[in-house]
C-alpha cells in the first residue's frame, strides 16, 4: 500500500462524523482505512484509548466492519509507523505510551493583532526611492534566453554547486572587475551570495567576537541592524566632505571600518584618494584592522569616468571588497559579491567551506552569459544614459526651491536635496500628504545631527516622462512648508 | 566629457612607456588624457610629486605637449574627481595630500599555497551522495516556460519584494503545508530564505544569546558548524531507534531542540508520536525553549504514506518548521522557508524586518506557478516513483552482504548500511580505492559512537540503470576488507 502525497488528509472531517465503534461513512471521499486510522488517532490522542489497551485483531475488526483486510492493514500499518500503535508477536495490536496534551495555555504575552501583521502595503509612492532601478530599458528577451539556456542546457546545474558560487561566474567576475574597477584578486578570493546584507552578515561572521566596528553616520541602516543582530559592537563615525572621517576613525575604539567611497550612502560623497590612503595607513596598523569597502553605487557616473576600487590601492590585505547587481541589473535578481583577503580567506575556507551558496545556479549561469556575452556593459551604457538624464530632469526641476542645494548627483541613484530653512521631517510629512514616501537624511543619522535637514532622493524608478510631474507636486510639497 | 565603463583603463602600459616631462605616446589605444592621468597619478603615489606641488597651467601644458585643450581638461578633471590634485581660484592645481604607501610587509602568516586554495575538484565520484537528486526527470520544460512567464510578464518583479519573500509564494506554500504536512499557519509566519543553513542562521538570531542548542547526535554537520559561527553554545543529544532521546534532552542544558523526525539524519529514523509529544512536553515546560523541526526529507516515503508534522500537533506556539525544495525539485534552486511561531516571529518584525529577501524573485514567481498549476505534485509522483525503484534497486544489491544490515530505507533520498565486523574507515578508505566518496556514519557522530559503524548511501542521483554496475563495485570494495 503506496500512497505519496495523494491524499488530502488534513481536509475537515468532523470526528462526530466518524463516530464510535468504528461506525464508518460509506459513500464519502475518505478511504475507509483513512477513517479508521482517524478515528483510533483521536481516541489517543484524547486519551479514551489509554497506553497498553489491546485493539481488535485485524481479523476481527473486518468482519465486524466488513471490510476488506487490506483496509485494516492499511490503517494499523499507518498507525504503527507514526507511533500511535505497537504489534506484539501473538498479543496483536496496543496502544502506546503517548502523553495528551492539555489544552494550551495562551502562548504568548504579545496581543493578537500584533502577532500577524497584516503584510506591509504601502500606500504611498515610492517613485523617489533609492533602490529602485529602472524597468524600461531592462533586456527582458536576453535575460530569459539566456535563462532558457540555463535551464535546458545542463543538467548537471540542477546538483548542489560550490559554496562559494558557480567557478564560471567567479572567474567572469574577477576579470570584470579587474577591467572595470581596478580591483585585483583572484577567483578562489571571491564569495557569490544572496545579496549585501547575506555577505555582510557572512563577513562579519569571519572576525573575532573582540571587534568594534565603525560605521558611517549618517549611514546605511542595514549594516547597523546587522552588527546588532550578530552581537557585534558598532560605533558611528562622522561622515565629512570626503567620506569617513580618518581623524574620527583613529580615535575611536573602532577596529573594522564599513565605509562606501564610490558614492557615499546617503550623502553621496566620493572619496578622494587622499581619504582612502589615510583610511588603508588606519588598517595597516594593527593586524585586526580592515576596511570593508562597499561599491554598491559604483556603476553608475555621470560626470567624471568611474573613479577604481579602494581594494586595489590595497597591497596588504586589508580591504574586503562587497558589491552587487541590485542596481546595476535588478534588485530583485539577489546576487551579490564579496571578495577575502587572505586572511579572511582562510578562516572562511575553515569554517564555512561546507556551506551551500545561496544563489540559483540557473541565475548564476545567466548571470555570468550576460556578463561574458557583453550584455552587461551594453545594458550599463543604456541604462546610465537614461539614469543620467533622469538625474539630470529630476534635479533641474528642484534645485531652483528657495535654500535649496543638490549634493552627490554625479553618480549613483540617488541624490541630496538641502533645504536650509526648512524644517526635515516638515517636508517629509507634507510629502506623505500629497502621497510620497520621502526619506530625510535625518533617518540615517545616528549620533551626527545636521544642523539643515535634506532629502535623500532617488530617480532610477521614474521614467523621464514622469518626472516632470512627480517633480512639480514634490516641490509644491516642500513649498507649503514655511521656512524658518 | 562623459565616459562611463567605456574604457579599459588597467590594460598594462607600463610606467616607463608612459616617460618623465610627460612625452606622450601617439598611436597607441590610449587615449591622450588616460596618458596624462597616469603619468600624474604614479608621480603623487611613488612621492615624486610632493602635496602643495604646482602642476603647469591648463594653458601652458597643452601648449607643451601639443594637446587640445579638452585633453589636458579631461585628464586634470579627473585628477581633481579622484582627489590627486586641488583647484584653487587663482593659484591653478596643486598636489593634494596623500601619503604614500610603504612597500606592505608580507601581510599574513599563512603559506602562500593556502592561501588561494585551488577550486575543490573532487576525483571521486558522489554518485552516493545524499544531496544528489534525479535529473532526468526534472521538468525542464515546463520550469524553462514559467521562468520565461515570470521574466517576460510582469516588470514590477524587478523591484525589491517584501523581506520574508513574495506573498503569493507563502500564500501557496501554507496552502500546499497544510494540505500535504499538516502544518498549520497563516502565511505572514512563513520566511521564504536561499536554503535551510541561511534560515537556520537567521533564526538562531532570534533567539537569546544564552541559548544551549540541543543537536541531534550523529547528526547533520552543518547546524553545528552554524551554531558554532554564531557563538552559539550547542551540545550533542543522543539519537536511539525513535530519535533524539527526550530522557537525554530533559538531562542536558539546553533549551532548544533541533529535529529531523520525519527521517533522522543521517540514521533515517521516523519519530514516532509518543516521542512526538514528549518533546513537545519537554518545550511547553518553560518560556525559551523551542523545538525546530526539519522536515528537509519529507517529501517522499515509500513503506506507508507521509507522516505529518509535528508542527500540526503544537498548540502551544513551540515549533519551529523548516522545509527546503531541495530535494524536492533541485538542490541548486536554494529555496527553503521557515514558518516562526507568534513570539518569534515578533522578534523577526522587530529585527529583521528591513531585511532583503534572499531569494530571485523570477524564482519565486516559477517556484509559485509551479505549484499552484499542480506541477510539483505530479513532479513528486513521478519522482517518488523512481526513488523508490532506485531505493529498493540498491538496498536489495547490498542487503546480502555478510553482517550488514540496512535501516531508514523507507523513506527520504538516502538509508544507512551498517556493516557488523567490518571497520567503517577500512570500508570507506576501500571504496575511495574504487572512486567512490562515501560517508561513513561516525562522520556524523558527535560524542556517541557507534558500537559497528555504517555507510549512509544516497541513490537519488543515480539512473537504475547506473545502480547494478555501482553496486557492484561497491559491494567487492566492501568485501575487500577483511572482517574483524
Amino acid at each position: 500500500m503506496i500512497e505519496i502525497l495523494s491524499l488530502c488528509f488534513f481536509d475537515v472531517v468532523s470526528s462526530e462524523e466518524l463516530m464510535t465503534e468504528f461506525t464508518l461513512q460509506l459513500g464519502t471521499t475518505l478511504p475507509l482505512y483513512e477513517q479508521i486510522y482517524r478515528y483510533v488517532v483521536d481516541e489517543i490522542r484524547t486519551g479514551r484509548m489509554r497506553a497498553g489497551e489491546a485493539l481488535p485483531s485485524k481479523r476481527r475488526l473486518c468482519s465486524h466492519l466488513g471490510v476488506s483486510m487490506s483496509t485494516v492493514e492499511t490503517a494499523y500499518g499507518m498507525l504503527v509507523a507514526e507511533g500511535y500503535l505497537e504489534s506484539r508477536p501473538r498479543s496483536g495490536y496496543r496502544v502506546c505510551t503517548v502523553r495528551p496534551l492539555e489544552p494550551a495555555p495562551p502562548p504568548s504575552p504579545v496581543p493578537p493583532a500584533a502577532l500577524f501583521p497584516a503584510s506591509h502595503v504601502s500606500v504611498l509612492s515610492d517613485c523617489f526611492s533609492t533602490s529602485a532601478v529602472d524597468t524600461e530599458a531592462f533586456p527582458y528577451a536576453s535575460w530569459a534566453r539566456l535563462s532558457r539556456e540555463a535551464i535546458s542546457r545542463n543538467a548537471g546545474l540542477l546538483q548542489r554547486g560550490p559554496g562559494q558560487g558557480d567557478l564560471e561566474l567567479r572567474e567572469t567576475l574577477c576579470r570584470f572587475l579587474h577591467q572595470y574597477r581596478g580591483v585585483s584578486c583572484v577567483p578562489e578570493q571571491i564569495i557569490i551570495g544572496a545579496g549585501l546584507e547575506y555577505l555582510i552578515s557572512l563577513l562579519l561572521q569571519l572576525l573575532p567576537a573582540s571587534t568594534v566596528l565603525g560605521l558611517e553616520d549618517p549611514g546605511y541602516h542595514a549594516i547597523y541592524r546587522t552588527a546588532d543582530n550578530l552581537r557585534l559592537r558598532s560605533v558611528p563615525i562622522p561622515v565629512d566632505s570626503q567620506g569617513m572621517s580618518a581623524d574620527a576613525l583613529a580615535r575611536s575604539p573602532a577596529t573594522v571600518a564599513y565605509v562606501t567611497p564610490s558614492h557615499q550612502f546617503p550623502l553621496g560623497v566620493t572619496m578622494p584618494v587622499g581619504r582612502r590612503m589615510e583610511l588603508l595607513h588606519w588598517a595597516a596598523a594593527a593586524p585586526e584592522r580592515y576596511l570593508i569597502e562597499d561599491d554598491y553605487d559604483s556603476e553608475f557616473r555621470y560626470t567624471t569616468r568611474p573613479i577604481p576600487a579602494m581594494q586595489g590601492l590595497d597591497s596588504g590585505g586589508k580591504v574586503v571588497y562587497v558589491g552587487t547587481f541590485s542596481r546595476s541589473v535588478a534588485p530583485s535578481i539577489r546576487i551579490a559579491y564579496l571578495i577575502l583577503p587572505p586572511i579572511l580567506l582562510d578562516c572562511y575556507c575553515r569554517r564555512f567551506v561546507h556551506t551551500s551558496s545561496t544563489v540559483s545556479r540557473f541565475e548564476q549561469y545567466t548571470l555570468r552569459a550576460f556578463i561574458d556575452r557583453g550584455l552587461y556593459t551594453r545594458h550599463l551604457r543604456r541604462v546610465g544614459n537614461l539614469y543620467r538624464a533622469r538625474c539630470s530632469l529630476l534635479t533641474s526641476a528642484l534645485a531652483d526651491l528657495p535654500g535649496a542645494q543638490i549634493t552627490g548627483n554625479n553618480a549613483g541613484l540617488h541624490f541630496l536635496l538641502w533645504l536650509e530653512g526648512r524644517e526635515e521631517s516638515a517636508v517629509c510629512s507634507s510629502a506623505a500628504q500629497a502621497g510620497f514616501a520621502i526619506h530625510g537624511l535625518s533617518e540615517y543619522c545616528h549620533q551626527v545631527h545636521p544642523v539643515c535637514g535634506g532629502l535623500v532622493l532617488g530617480f532610477a524608478g521614474m521614467s523621464a516622462s514622469e518626472i516632470p510631474e512627480r517633480a512639480a507636486d514634490l516641490r509644491t510639497a516642500i513649498l507649503r512648508v514655511s521656512r524658518l
